[in-house]
């Protein structure tokens, strides 16, 4: 049976060989998130770049641009790290930029992967089924908070775990501890996230709406994949 | 009120500030149960050293030494990393150098805290005592292995913070998130520790009786404390 592992932090995928195997990189607030909605929505293309700069620099070659630091839009950027954004019909077929706090590292830090999928809660079931029908390895990498753990990005490791368990096995600890921690959560979901560190300091920034809506489930059957460098549709 | 936090592995405590707080460095399996352990039978003074080399030093300079890989006793050194091996009458009063996988690194990483403490389920409610009276923050810093995540460590970081939790605050999902863990596996310490990993990797080893040894609550009064880079009676 093909393995299922999780990382818990960018700072930990160092002592994964992700050759062979699939990554799906998840940061439920809100990178992955935006990403699997922009994708949903029609945008061609979003384009993770590390910093604001290399971010600003696309903005003159056909790329929109999004940015957030510490949860919050960056001035000068077309738009910031709310998936409500990426629905404008304004990005129907065109390209974003996208550069975030915790997402975008993790996304580059998966390359070693023979392929990386973004996923989220809202395409968690197509995920899901798309990893069983392809039956490789698969890590699931947590984009975390500045390099630390977080709950939710853990809870949706969890999840998937549960809906991979049938198909696959595990000698992860981290894959153990998330199913134990998500099923804790069962039921209570938007609860559980709401006393997450993440959503308190998002909190400040007055977007409960967005934190509802990450934490919703199979809203869409899209996986963005990433091929030279940007995620489009698979 | 004093916080706790925890640090899931070695490889995330630089993103701790550790000055003014006091470090408790956890290596259930086994390091931190072998230095309580042996702390409590009389042994003056564990010298943590990262090397085998520098451990091997250390034994022509009055030190008796202890040195583990994987899982195993090292060739040529006095014992290995078996809690029962500290329990011999040879080592009271004298000093003993060691060197592990985990444990040792996990002691090494976190001397920019105020103090440096060992703990082990064995010493659980003394540690939980002693952190309460002196009323400064707190980081649990689990051993790991081998850098990743593990899942004995976390049980402990659960259980403390559960200890604490009246009198500390933590806005940690790490600290959430083991308390969490260990709710799960209250009454079932063992079975849920045989089933992680490291669990799994020493069972080969067949010293299922350290496991259980581990696992016991509440047998020594004793901490262990980081003095001049040795761990000494508190």
């Amino acid at each position: 049976m093909p393995k299922v592992e999780v990382c818990l932090s960018p700072q930990l995928i160092h002592l994964f060989d992700l050759k062979g195997k699939i990554a799906v990189v998840v940061d439920i607030l809100r990178a992955t998130t935006c990403m699997t909605t922009g994708i949903a929505h029609g945008v061609a293309e979003i384009k993770p770049v590390a910093t604001l700069e290399e971010c600003r620099k696309l903005k003159g070659m056909g790329y929109f641009t999004a940015a957030e630091r510490d949860g919050q839009k960056v001035d000068g950027f077309d738009i910031g790290n709310s998936p409500f954004s990426y629905m404008e019909d304004k990005f129907k077929g065109n390209k974003v930029a996208t550069t975030t706090t915790n997402g975008t590292l993790a996304i580059t830090k998966s390359t070693d992967a023979d392929e990386v999928i973004v996923g989220s809660f809202l395409n968690l079931s197509t995920v899901a089924g798309y990893l069983k029908s392809q039956g490789k390895d698969v890590v699931i990498h947590c984009a975390g908070w500045k390099g630390n753990y977080s709950l939710e990005d853990t809870l949706f490791a969890g999840v998937l775990y549960e809906l991979l368990q049938q198909d696959f096995e595990s000698d992860s600890d981290a894959a153990h501890s998330a199913l134990t921690i998500y099923k804790a959560a069962k039921g209570k979901l938007l609860e559980t996230v709401l006393e997450s560190s993440h959503a308190k300091r998002l909190e400040k920034h007055n977007i409960i709406k967005d934190i509802e809506f990450c934490v919703k489930q199979d809203v869409y059957d899209v996986i963005p994949v990433l091929k030279n460098g940007s995620l489009v549709k698979k």
